[in-house]
């Protein structure tokens, strides 16, 4: 049976570098079993995937790849305190899109995030989830996902 | 000394079906005791008991009232873990209201949730709570609900 | 070694009044070990810190204020489930900013309830954290602040 971390390699994918905070806290903390993770922005290599509002500045096809993004850098996040992301199951995601008024697709946006989940962690990927869109996110960022996760390991 | 299901029942409602999540991911989730529910739409009988934004195209009557429906299918989506809803707890509750900019009364809407929680579960729905007013949710609901829950029968 | 009320006496405050819910709910509910605190709003003295969208009506400074309030009021919510502060360790730290559509400084925002937490926790302060702008919050309240604690003493 392939690892999470073999699973994202058979993607083409790794676990990228934390994301630094943009202040002070952390990108996660555990507690026991529990894992709650910082809010999440599609920082890729030091940039930001896309920036503006989804349905007006950023097709619904980029914010998934945003929320995508996010997802990968949830796993960063977690594995910073677990060491690894062998037995780490996905509990609950939340996912915020930065929406232009008219925009009613948060759910396929937010399908970037669940779905990669998903694939790397299989069944212990399966998630509840809650998808919203919001006025505007931190450094005009598309979209943000924070992650509840337990390590059943 | 009833059960949830048949207070339910003096209120003339029933536990729904769970509403098929819109996207990748489950209605619930348990980890040991906890339950973590994905965020729930006024889905009624396979349509939303209203969609636009609070305050200028649905009334707060008719928010309350979709408060009041996600909350029943909060209901449904931890019966689908739990299998009951005896002696389960109600801990937090999320309730994101789609708002007009000037619609403040966020917090009489999630009412609706809250007040069935109470009718519901007693004691032991006595929850904390988030309310916010955000841009717009998911196919154009007017409300969404998310809740935490504890087994401890 | 000082406790966290020694340090906010230090820092010329104190843990106010619990601020009773808008409605019906707790101001935090305790399982366990975890504490989840509802949504809290700025209120000192009997009314809000500042009313309204930040970055038109409402400066970063002054919402800044109001989230270290908010956090203030978020220990009041805690103590009232622990009946003190000592041995509380902060987790998770959810931040609503009531945003005009092009603000997006909300961690900045934000740090107004993470230093606060940090400067009276120690190093049982350190949280993971989201914020979010979002489109109007209930009271028309500038910052809305929910937290997840943990007693671990």
């Amino acid at each position: 049976m392939s690892t999470p971390e073999e699973r994202l390699a058979g993607l083409g994918l790794s676990v990228p570098d934390v994301v630094p905070p943009v202040a002070a806290y952390l990108p996660a903390v555990r507690s026991g079993a529990m894992v709650y993770t910082a809010g999440q922005i599609p920082m890729r290599e030091g940039s930001l995937v896309a920036t503006g509002k989804v349905g007006a500045d950023v097709t619904q096809e980029t914010a998934y790849e945003c929320a995508r993004q996010c997802a990968l850098n949830a796993m960063a996040a977690i594995r910073s305190v677990t060491g690894t992301l062998e037995g780490v199951r996905i509990l609950k995601v939340g996912v915020f899109v930065a929406s232009a008024p008219d925009f009613t697709a948060q759910a396929a946006v937010a399908n970037g995030a669940s779905e990669l989940f998903g694939e790397v962690f299989g069944e212990l990927g399966v998630h509840a989830r809650s998808a919203v869109g919001v006025a505007v996110l931190p450094l005009d960022s598309a979209v943000e996902v924070e992650v509840i996760a337990e390590v059943v390991g």
